[in-house]
Order: C-alpha cells, then structure tokens, then sequence
C-alpha cells in the first residue's frame, strides 16, 4: 500500500457532497439551462474543435471542485512528462510517446538516452516515399499490375483507429486504391476479403509489434497460401509493420518492405505511427496523412499547455469522471451525427476501455472506486431510432454528440420539409440535447419525460484529415487525463492475457485431436470437452 | 394504481434473499461450475439452438425461483395470447403479431374480426412473384436492364433486423443483387450510395409504415431527383412497403409495386414481414427468405409450447433480469464469434433498448425498479482485442457468446499452430466464458483476475437461413418475455416522440432562413440560436 486512496481525498469528498446537491430536485437540469450565460461558461474552443458542456449535470462550484481535483492530482505535469519520454507505463517499464509520433517540432524526445524523433521521422520519410511509389505505380505486384487493393491484417489496436480515420475519410481516397480490414481469425472474413479483391493487385499489410498474435499469425499464412495457390510470389505482395527484430522483420523471410513500430506506442495509441501511417498514406496519400499528424499535434499542444480551465481533453476527462464517480452512470454512448464517423465509436470503445478498465493503481494496490465505464454508439439520427427510446424514457446515459458543420458532399441539396439533408440532420442534432436534458411533464405516464440526462456537443467546422487529426487525439488526451486522475496506467492491459493463456491449451487440445482421430480431450475440463465434441464432430449432440 | 407493483410480491422479495446468498463468497462461479451436471443441469436444445448458461451466477435454487416469478406474471399465458391476436400493445390498442408473419399454419388470427393470415399470405405470395420476376429480369428498369443494386431506403426497425440478416447470409447472396441501405439523412450516406451503384441497375425500396418518416422522406425525394436528372423514369427504378393507404401506397403516385404491411407488426420486430422479405428475397431468392420464416416459426413455437423449465427464451428473459435487477448489471454484451453475425448486436440493441427501455407500466403506474439494460457488442474475438480488458479486470457485464459449429466458408483450411482459423476462433470461443468465470489469482494485482463474470453460450449448428430465423425470433422472445414479466409494453416507443417534436420546431427556423437571409432565429433559445448560426454562417464563431 504506497499511497492514500483517491478516495480519501478532502476533494474527493467534497465532490460526494456536491452531488448530493446537483442530484437535488431544484438543480435539474431544466434550470441548470435557465442559468445566465450557459453556453458561454461551459463551452470552449481549442485546436479548432468547440466543446459544449452546458447540457452536463453541472454548475459552476462543479467545476471548481473537479479542476482542484485535476490540480490535486498534478495530472497536467503527468501528461507532460508523459510527451517527453518518461517511462508513465510503469508494469511494462515504458514510454508512451503516441504524441512523438505526430510530433514535428526540433525538440529532441529522449528515451534510455536516445532521441527517438531521429527514427520516428526516418520512419515517416519511408512511408512518404514507399506510398508514393506504390500509388505511382513503381512499385507493383510480381505480376507487374499496380497495386489497387490493400488488406490490413492486424487486430485490436493494429486496426480499429485506422478503420476510424479510413472510413472519416473515405471522401478523399482518391488513389484508385481500396481498404479491407482482415482482422478476425474467423474465416468468414477472409473468404468475404478473397470474393472482393484481385490477387494480382493486392498488397497485405500485416501489422503485429511482436509478430505473434496468434490471429495475425493465422491470418497472414492463410493469405501467403492463397497468394501463392494464385501463382503469385507472396514476397512482393506482402509489406509489414513490426517491431525492430521480429519475425515479420527479419531478412530470410524477404517482403516488399517492412516498417517499424516501437515498444512506446501501445496498440490503440498507434493511429499516428507506421500502423496508421501506411495503409492511410496509400488510401489517401502520405500529404493528407501528414495533415491529420498535424491535427493531432495540434490537439496535444492544446492537451499538453493550455491552463486546465480551458483545456477541453482535461475537462471532458473531468466530466467523465463526474458522471462516473459521483454521479453513477456506468456507460457513455457517443453519437456523431456524420455517418463519416460511424467507426469513431469501435475505436474509442477499445482505446477507452482497454485503457481504462482496471482495479488496480499504478503502485499496484486494489482501487476501492470504479474505473472506465462501458462505451458503445452509433450515428445519429439512426441512433435516435434505434435506442434512444431508453435514452430518453429508460436506464439514462451520459452522450458526446458530435456535429460537422460542412459535411464532405456539396453536391446533394434537395430540399424536403422546407430543409436540405444536412439540414434536417442537424435539426436533430439541436433537438436531442435538449429533449433529454429537459424532458417534459404528462399526465399520461407512458408519454412522461423526466429528462436531467446528460449530454457534451463537440462541433467540429468540416471532415478534413486535420480535423479527424485533432479529433483522435481528442479522446486519446481524454483517456489519458481520466487514468492519470485515477492513478491508474491506461496503457498497460494484462486483462487479456488470462484468455489467451487458457485458449492455448483448448488450441493444444484441437491440434493433438488434428493429427490423431481417436484423442478424447480426457484432460479438458467437462464443459471443454461437451464444445471440442460439438466442433469436431460438426453438429449439437 | 391499479395493481401491486412487482417489488412487492414475495417471489421479488425472495430473489432479493437469494442474491444475497449468490453474492456471498462461497458462491463464486469458480464453486458453482464444480457443480456435478452444471452444464447439463443449465442447458437446453429448443429448435435447433443450444443454449447453455451454466456459466450464469445461478443455482438451482436460483432457476427454481425464476421459474416461480415467470409464473407468478403468467407471461406463457400473455405470449400465447400475442400469438392469437390479443391487443397486448395497449398504450396503441393494438396487437402485436410478429409470429404471424411466419406461421405457415393453418391456424387463423383473427384481429377485428379479420383473419390476418390471409393478408399476410397474399403479401407473401407477392414477394414470391415479384422477386422472381426481378431475379429473372421480367421486371427491369426504365432503360430495360435487369436490376443489379437494391438500396433499401428506411430507417430503425425498416433496416435493422433486414440488415442482420442480410450480412449473415451473404455467402448465399447469388442473384447477382447488391444490397445497399440508405437509413440516415446525412448527405454522407447518400454521397457514398451513389458513388457505388449504377443507376440504370438500381431499384430504391422505400420501407415506411406512415410514410411519413422525415430521413425516408427526405431521402427518397434525395433518390427520386437523383434518378430523374440521370434521365431515367423513377417510377419504374422505386418500390414501396407501407401500409395501405399511406402516402406511398397512392396510385397518384405510381410506383414499380407496393407492397403492404400491418400496424400489428412494429417496426423491430418486422424482418419476417414484407419489411425484410422483399429486400431480403430480391438479395437471396425467395426460398431462403421462407426458410428463414421456417426457421423463425420453429422457435415461435418453442417459446409458445415449451414448459418453461426448457422455454429457451423464456430463461434467458429470466436470467436478464437476475442480472439486471438482483446482480445490478446494467449492460449486456452479444459477442458472436462469427463474422457473419457482425450485425447482430445492433440489431438487439434496437429490438431490446426500444422495446424494454421504459419507466412506466403496461397499466400507465410509474414503476420503482429498472427495465432494459444497454446493449452492445462486437464479434469475437475482435472484442477479445478491444474491450475485453474492461470485461476481465474492470467493470463487469454478462456477455452471451454464439458459436457456429460449420462455417459457411469450407475452402480455406491452412494451419497455423496445428490448427485452422475455425478452430482457433473456437478455443478462443470456448476459453473466454472459463477465463471470465473463473478468474485468476495472482498476487500482482495488475495480473490478478476477480472473475465470478457471467456469461451464456448459444450454439447453431450452421449459418443457414433457417438457423438465422431461428436465432432472430429468440432474441424477439426473449426481449418479450422480459417485457411481460417486468409488466411493461414492450410494443411501444413514446420516448422518440418528444425529440421528433423539437426537431419540428427547429427545421421550421431553419426553413424560415431559407427562404430569408434576414431571418435572426430570435425566437430560438439563446443555446439553439447559436447552433443555427454556427450551421447557417459555415463556420464555429
């Protein structure tokens, strides 16, 4: 036990307290909104995006009260010690350098006394130039074709954050190249990947910092066999992004080329780096992924400087907490209303709940409070009919609306109901917030909305690659503000390593089984045994 | 007032007792599943699903209990008399007859005095006739072309269910249709349509009961322009589902065909009615389509005879809510480990979130305890990669797991680590509900696993057509069942209604300033006003 529980904090306290006040019936929010000056006191701007939190359950002794706790646990020098290379990844003795990687300033960032920029910007050099030649055409299949179909093969943190930015900017592939994920070991998803593209102009990219991840490893000899059954040399049609050293970089199994990752940029981290950098650079081209690195960089400099009051990562991260700790609700949808992006929500439900999803400190003792919540969303206004019908009248749930001001498409403007699509969307987009923070009374009970639910509107001005940029890093600052709060390490996550331990020795079982007919799984426990006989015999007993 | 509420009765109170029993210590899962028969004690086959919740936190005393509540509500009396045509639905005074819409029966339904069947078969037998006539190309477009694209323009419960299935059986999409959904009005959505469909090929499905939507509206007038200006006659490029007598069911307004649907059948539980019949019988033939109905009618009838000690549907609606209102779990996960399924969750978010999120009784009395819990999900072992550690180490949630015995792809068989991607995806499968349950000691906290985390099994013996019915129609059961027991209706959804009205109120300002440059939105509440700004001038001020 090396230090005092959060929890037995003077601030902590007084937080319980004023949450006994804010859950009393005159500070609904219905009046919180009748305050002077709502907007302007609970929004603010920074690296271009607008944070409204005027529709939180807070007022403004809240957010004294959170801004000491943020002062009280000097999470600001946390996070800028964390962009300068100290190792706040204490239980696997690492860096967290993800802002390294969009960083383009001359400042050195010195990690077990080397500058790391020195090989993060090499790196950057490589995809530049590596995407232009494939894009030009210079560098094509073994069968001379170039290449118009690129597969990802990576799972995890290998995927989701590049998934997010691809689909974002789907508006801007321009390069006659398209985008698959193969993430899943399940089989479905290959076959449906093999029906899609072209041997012949595929070029897979497999992702893995150790090159072991057993589904990355699965997939990837699956495609090597399917590409040579095609009669193509796999060599020049497979590329790798992988840590220094490992297998997928190791000059007697020869690829087309091979980037590399490092130990300081943890999986749901890594948009910015090599993993993000090469599929998005060929999708989009290396200028506009260049763009959204500068977008990021830009959000970490507002992250990292800007005074807590005005920091909007730091407040959406106090927020969080808020409804968290002191106000009890246990999940948070986000809802963008821009289909653009439909897969922000996969990938911050993974960058914040495997980031945050612990029960123990950093100093390695039992927390006595919750940590991360339960994060899932789609866009609006599909959301709207879909679940939104508990959002208002069921279970309540703190939301992030987002809206766009310019969407993508210009092109598109009939007008239905006196609107344009836009339009109508953002009606919506006005409406919700309000509907759920203000209900509205009725005597016939099923037609009752008791309202005080929770919301945050980020406006963003358009989906340009900056923008998505400056977005990612958004709630990547996020995250890391809410763990430093806790005291817990948001970039560790032993909490997958149990299932993998047990599914090698059911994948022991299955291959003893592969090569001899008559093994009964005897060592399985009964309920292995009952699914390795369903498997294996293909059908329910 | 006008009945006991269900907290009160002394089968509530007894659940109460016994979920202090199951929360103490000795009763961690790791003990029960020591239990002789545990897997066999609390697992059931009914049409052709196996579901096994041996690893729920129960015991047999437990089950005996949860019987008893189903009981004591006499929710197999209430779900029979759904079947019959009973106005269960009555905030709407209506019937509820999703199991209708699949009965080849020849049983009638009589719903003021009319025997619905015969609608419902004449609905059926036009989807028959008119999607062959597609398939073969005797209908075809204005240009003469046979159709190649479907867009299906709806919104909710008019694509969600359709969706689910059509990406499950997309291995059997071969009539050379694509399926496209058009569901948002954001311009993005219609943007990237558009960009993939041949017009000259495309056929547009407008699914709206009133017709009225404001997205389906506005899209489809998007769609209509979009045709017209190609030069190509829109009325024979759209077909409409809608009921009789809407505004897309108006000989005023000619249309390809329009095919009806009943306000017995709400739009989440519509799939097996013309909702999903007619996109899903242009996508996979006809004949699939009926089996899928096949298949969901099996397990209607399941959920209707069965005792309820075998009444699958009926025990997963009871082990909901020992999660939800004696464990106090407040989130559910669906994690199929099949691709193909991807879109499951999304869909029993909407079916369960809409239906089961509600304060209010079925008699109109505002209820003391919590309904529907929040849904989400993402097929394994993807979430294994994403969220899992929140699962193992944070916050705990029941999951359900499905697993497919045979893939509906046979043709990649590679190996690694000795077995094939299939099987590693089920030792993944089997692992994980151990690894949840069981946990793991440790004592470096950050490598310690609490478990006692429940989770059921559901198995199919393959991802055909009939299964998928199947699978549809329990979930619909259960999301029912739940509804029945809470006392709640499960058929309505008022909590969108309040919402849609203050959108009304802003796509007014916004229409104002169409048509007048001047116009200030001064009546607009002060927060409003500034987002109509920020939209209107382009830019976040």
């Amino acid at each position: 036990m090396s230090e005092t529980s959060i929890t037995d904090l003077p601030i902590w306290k007084k937080l319980l307290q004023q949450a006994e006040i804010i859950n009393s019936k005159k500070n609904h929010l219905r009046s919180l909104l009748q305050e002077e000056n709502r907007l302007n006191d609970f929004s603010g701007t920074g690296a271009g995006i607008f944070y409204d939190y005027s529709h939180q359950r807070i007022d403004g002794q809240t957010m004294e009260l959170l801004l000491e706790l943020a002062e009280t646990r000097k999470v600001m020098d946390t996070f800028y010690l964390m962009t300068t290379g100290k190792k706040v990844n204490k239980t696997e003795n690492r860096a967290a350098l993800h802002t390294a990687a969009r960083s383009f300033s001359d400042r050195p960032v010195m990690v077990e006394h080397e500058n790391v920029m020195t090989e993060i910007t090499r790196v950057r050099d490589e995809i530049k130039a590596f995407s232009e030649k494939v894009i030009s055409g210079k560098i094509c299949g073994s069968s001379g074709k170039t290449f118009k179909h690129v597969v990802v093969i990576g799972i995890g943190g290998s995927y989701l954050g590049t998934e997010f930015a691809a689909q974002a900017l789907k508006a801007f592939a321009d390069k006659n190249i398209k985008l698959h994920f193969l993430a899943n070991v399940d089989v479905h998803n290959f076959g449906w990947i093999a029906d899609e593209i072209d041997p012949e102009t595929t070029m897979w990219i497999v992702i893995s910092k150790s090159y072991t991840t057993a589904e990355t490893t699965a997939n990837t000899k699956m495609a090597y066999t399917f590409m040579a059954e095609k009669g193509l040399n796999p060599e020049k049609h497979f590329v790798t992004v992988t840590a220094k050293g490992s297998p997928g970089d190791d000059p007697s199994n020869p690829v087309l080329q091979s980037f590399h990752m490092f130990n300081f940029i943890g999986g749901r981290y890594s948009v910015t780096s090599a993993v993000g950098g090469v599929p998005l650079s060929l999708y989009l081209g290396y200028d506009r992924f260049e763009e959204l690195l500068q977008g990021a960089e830009e959000m970490d400099i507002h992250a990292t400087k800007s005074h807590a009051e005005s920091n909007l990562p730091l407040i959406a991260a106090l927020i969080s907490i808020w409804n968290n700790n002191f106000l009890n609700y246990q999940a948070q949808a986000i809802i963008p209303y821009a289909a653009p992006l439909c897969k922000l929500a996969p990938h911050v439900q993974q960058l914040y709940m495997e980031s945050n999803g612990k029960s123990v400190s950093t100093e390695g003792d039992d927390l006595n409070f919750n940590t991360g919540v339960i994060i899932f969303g789609e866009p609006g206004t599909n959301a709207q009919h879909s679940f939104f019908q508990l959002a208002h009248q069921g279970r309540p749930f703190p939301i992030d609306f987002i809206g766009v001001i310019n969407p993508q498409y210009e092109q598109y403007q009939s007008i239905s109901n006196g609107v344009t699509n836009h339009q109508e969307l953002w009606a919506n987009l006005i409406s919700q917030p309000k509907a759920l923070a203000e209900g509205m009374d009725n005597e016939d009970r099923a037609r009752f909305f008791s309202g005080n639910r929770p919301s945050s509107t980020i406006l963003l001005n358009d989906l340009s690659p900056k923008n998505i940029g400056r977005l990612l890093s958004f709630y990547e600052a996020k995250t890391v503000y809410e763990a430093f709060i806790w005291g817990i390490n948001p970039f560790d996550q032993f909490g997958v390593e149990l299932g993998k331990k047990l599914a090698s020795g059911v994948r022991q079982e299955m291959a003893e089984k592969n090569t001899n007919k008559d093994h009964a799984f005897d060592e399985a426990d009964p309920i292995a045994k009952f699914y390795l006989n369903a498997l294996f015999s293909g059908k329910i007993d």
